[in-house]
């Protein structure tokens, strides 16, 4: 293309400013003119709850970047309050509305540039419109909500919808001293994860005291007492509060693209190829609003996330300016805190690989290491989940749970799905280790060794779930107090010290399945028995594992 | 080989402990002896220093495992206080010293590994047998000197050595009111560590009142007043002190493996094979006691961390019973906290590569991002160096310092390093992202731009090394009160924002170096100005990086 090209960009956040400022970096000839149909161009959407929160301050802060800084730095026009409400693809047009003077003007591009992102879906449902209920998706949207909370004296907000935005605003309401109560259809928070590795957070909400409404959804809205709102449920239970938050998902912003003809993929995203383009060479489009290929699965999803959106901007900015340069797909790499846990996440869930129908090749292990090492004070437990495949044990997908160093353990793992390295590849990990930062053997590193041990045949597994399908005698190997404390109703008790000198008393006929707390001590047990002609599974990730299925199942 | 074979251990630490547990759960049937000479076996090494700061407080915390548990748990017999003083390979028989009965006894193996550790170097100098003056190896050890200190109510320590265990002592006996004084015969601490990247770890030292003694020796050890110790300095300069601990570094225990025959590499530790055999087939060595190899340079060398022990431990187990399993070699990968600013490190580092003749092939970024997003309260720089090929873009090393999300970004690259990445993987990663974690553009996904920039030929880079060997202008891009409060003598300054309106000021006949804080929007600069026909190089990391290095000079 020609170095004086004229190059268009609607949406001026994440994906549209990324764009942008790399195309002047490539080219200081090309005519750069960003759209934003908001009062705002290069805010943080992400630091919005916080902003509710009052964590941020002061709105300013929001601002990664301003118009003039644009023009300056730049040398980009960037036009507010101006939406782009037609493409003329043949005649390479945009229209646009001047939201100002109220104008409709129109101009050309040599390449054309989509970031609109999406919007919170807003159910068609009695009583949405009224006042009190919010999204979360613009500086203003948060200042209607600060002011609502201050001028209302609120004490209690409803947070519809219970994924990762709902978790934030769970924060930050909760920080702010308000009764928060989380309704959610589905059966947990933070559908990304699978379901017991959700059950952590269920229990820290409950235990600070936000109610959950699990499997539960509103019907309807209707106006309370003074600013109040009601809420009708699904269940037929009913709730008052001061304010609503809808955080129950976002849709891509395909309007103008799907009136402009430009193909729309499966998932409901702008359908692009690795080079950000569009159906029309012309055009690009990024962010939220495209739909994406999923490296682990190949699957075809929107995911809104706002490094890929980063990233597909800047790529598209490089093939506009003729370079080769493609987006490798996203694995979903993402991470939430809530009153105290983080819960992070890269690659794909069990359930995600069940529906696929590709959770038969795989294998999972669990485990509760330490965030560094025990005897410094201050650990606290991470929950691991680690899917890998059965053949050849690439690394899949990884979720965890805990109060420190998990998103370290997520993106390390995330870096080794990127460069597909198997269990045997964390395994001889070499991480950073002084007492108050890992373990000698990182979480990272017993992840790999225990599914290392699962793959060479050295430990046969067994999961809570398929526990009814057996009939296995169950031995806890814990020690008395802990298995006085609470066990599993049918099982036998040997402690692990005692094992070997109590062998004789174990069946030889019959499956033994072994647990104790996290699941070492009975892969120790496993490991003897089954040198000794028993027929052993370890139950991964032991007692703790268990608990958090219950967790799961009875909320 | 046989199953019940006879497998004796010589050291029951990190190594011994590990293989000798790994050895039971792969088998039930072999007789397992481990010996150590010392009170105890799996004591935390590593912990060491924060018992004598009081942060761990119980010496039973420092107890991973004891005698009993590995009697119980692994039916390991395990002897204290017993010495192996002699190997005869030819009759397959170690001799042990019972250090509690005086009495030597013989023992046959079939297998033999050795752990015996390393032990810290202490010089044959005046006075260095003086009551007073502590080494960290030990639980006895540490002991030792939390009762000098308690007993004599000790005010002063030196410090002899600054690399990370010295650190650590710092840190601890800072922490309990102690006024610590480094004496450091480089020109820095931490000499992992390229000079540069030390240098905000001297800061902090001296920002926190510790004496800083770099390019400095103990020359001799007189006794003070009373309990004190009078140092003589290599300068002539003299220290009068209440303890001194020597950290000047450990030697690989290699007396029983020389007597024996056995091979010993260059570095001075027990040659073994990938498999950690050493040169005689019935005999494993491991941890510190061997040389390993570097899997980025190919050199070798003795690295004493626990991680590759533990793992090397492992190893050595496997192959006994019989499986195929070795060792990656080691890169290195390490942390060290110190006063609130935590290094970390993985890979080779310039001055190694230096050394070893190929820094040719490599080219180097600097970048200062924050931990988290900037808009987020409490973000803190990281200081990154990266380190990669110039043909490829190979990632080969890292160095980051700063006070928090440091050992994160060095776990994902050492990671990256294992899986043979490239600085254009880093570019592509997806990493955890939320306000309070990392940045939509991560510090490792800034890291891979800048440094792709570099490969693709989009920026070319300056050093402030090479400064002196060029006439190029050197242009200060930052704003006004940045360059007033402090600039380059000779620099010229035009604001990045006037740039473009500048331009014609500027020499085309004379090659522009370009600076700003970190090097971001001096990038910019140099992008513009190439574009515009400038001859321009941006010196990567800004004027941070200046300092830094001026900082390692003239301390
Ligand atoms: C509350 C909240 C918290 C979040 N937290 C995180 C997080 O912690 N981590 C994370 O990775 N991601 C997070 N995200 C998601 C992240 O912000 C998005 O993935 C990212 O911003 C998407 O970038 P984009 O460029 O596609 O769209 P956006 O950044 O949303 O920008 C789209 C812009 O386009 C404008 N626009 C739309 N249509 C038009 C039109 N026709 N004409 C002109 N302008 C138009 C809009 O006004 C908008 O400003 C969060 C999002 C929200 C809302
Ligand atoms: C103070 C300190 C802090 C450290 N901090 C860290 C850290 O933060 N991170 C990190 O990665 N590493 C750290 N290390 C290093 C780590 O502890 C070692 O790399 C690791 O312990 C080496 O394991 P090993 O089995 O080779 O030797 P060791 O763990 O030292 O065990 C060797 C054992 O062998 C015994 N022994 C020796 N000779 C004989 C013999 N002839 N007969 C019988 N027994 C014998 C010794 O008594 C000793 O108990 C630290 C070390 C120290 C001393
Ligand atoms: C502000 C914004 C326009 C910044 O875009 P940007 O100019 O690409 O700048 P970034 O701060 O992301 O820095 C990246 C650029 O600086 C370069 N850079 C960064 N640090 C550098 C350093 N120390 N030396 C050299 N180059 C450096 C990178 O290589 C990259 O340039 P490239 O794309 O040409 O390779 C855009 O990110 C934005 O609008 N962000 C806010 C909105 C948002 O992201 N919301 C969602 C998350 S809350
Ligand atoms: C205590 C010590 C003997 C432990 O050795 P270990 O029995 O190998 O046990 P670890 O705690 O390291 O756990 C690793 C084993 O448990 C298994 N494991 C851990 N968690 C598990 C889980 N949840 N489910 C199943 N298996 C699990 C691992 O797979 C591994 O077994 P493998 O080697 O057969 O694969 C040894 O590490 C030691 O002495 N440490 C202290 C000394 C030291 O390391 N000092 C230096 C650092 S301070």
């Amino acid at each position: 293309m020609s170095d004086h090209q004229r190059i268009l960009i609607v949406g001026g956040v994440a994906g549209g400013a990324s764009c942008a400022a790399r195309c002047r970096r490539l080219s200081e000839t090309a005519e750069i003119i960003m759209f934003d149909r908001g009062p705002h161009v290069s805010f943080a959407n992400c630091g919005l709850p916080y902003y509710v929160g009052d964590v941020i301050k002061d709105e300013e802060h929001l601002l990664v970047a301003t118009p003039e800084m644009f023009r300056q730095r730049f040398n980009i026009d960037v036009r507010l309050r101006s939406e782009v409400v037609r493409i003329d693809r043949e005649r390479q047009l945009v229209e646009v509305n001047d939201l100002e003077q109220g104008a409709i003007y129109t101009e050309h591009y040599d390449a054309l540039v989509l970031s609109p992102g999406a919007r919170a879906i807003r159910p068609d449902m009695p009583g949405i419109q009224l006042p009190g209920i919010f999204s979360v998706r613009t500086i203003p949207d948060s200042r209607r909500i600060r002011q609502w909370i201050d001028q209302y004296e609120a004490r209690e907000a409803v947070v519809v919808g219970g994924g990762y935005i709902g978790m934030e605003m769970v924060e930050n309401l909760h920080k702010r001293g308000l009764a928060v109560t989380v309704v959610e259809k589905q059966p947990q928070v933070m559908p990304l994860l699978d379901p017991e590795m959700a059950a952590p957070i269920h229990e820290s909400l409950i235990g600070q005291k936000v109610g959950l409404r699990l499997n539960e959804g509103v019907e309807r809205f209707d106006p309370g007492e003074g600013h109040r709102l009601a809420l009708t449920l699904a269940s037929g239970g009913r709730l008052e509060t001061d304010l609503v938050i809808m955080c129950i998902g976002v849709r891509p912003n395909i309007d103008l693209a799907r009136a402009a003809d430009l193909a729309i993929g499966e998932s409901g995203g702008i359908q692009v190829d690795p080079h950000m383009r569009s159906s029309d060479p012309c055009i690009w489009a990024v962010g939220d609003a495209v739909e994406v290929r999923d490296v682990v699965t190949g699957a075809t999803a929107v995911v809104p996330l706002a490094g890929p959106a980063n990233r597909q901007g800047r790529i598209a900015a490089d093939v506009i300016m003729g370079r080769q340069h493609g987006f490798r797909g996203v694995q979903g790499t993402s991470v939430v805190g809530v009153l105290g846990q983080v819960a992070a996440f890269t690659g794909a869930s069990e359930k995600t690989l069940k529906r696929l129908g590709m959770w038969e090749q795989m294998e999972k292990i669990y485990l509760h290491p330490g965030h560094h090492a025990g005897y410094y004070p201050g650990a606290v437990p991470i929950s691991l989940k680690l899917i890998f495949t059965k053949k050849g044990g690439r690394i899949v997908g990884a979720q965890a749970v805990g109060q420190a160093g998990v998103e370290k353990r997520i993106d390390v793992i995330a870096m080794a799905i990127q460069m597909h390295a198997t269990v045997f590849d964390l395994e001889e990990s070499e991480l950073c280790y002084a007492p108050q930062f890992g373990s000698a053997k990182d979480p990272i590193n017993m992840a790999g060794m225990i599914a290392a041990n699962v793959l060479r045949g050295d430990a046969s597994l067994a999961h809570w779930e398929d526990l009814e399908q057996s009939d296995a005698l169950i031995l806890d190997v814990r020690d008395v107090e802990e298995y006085n404390q609470d066990h599993l109703d049918d099982a036998l008790h040997v402690p692990l010290d005692e094992l070997r000198a109590r062998m004789d008393a174990l069946p030889r006929d019959r499956e033994i399945r072994t647990y104790c707390f996290v699941g070492q001590r009975s892969y120790y047990a496993a490991r003897a028995l089954s040198q000794h002609g028993f027929t052993v599974k370890n139950i991964s990730g032991g007692f703790k594992t268990y608990l958090m299925h219950e967790s799961a199942k009875y909320l």
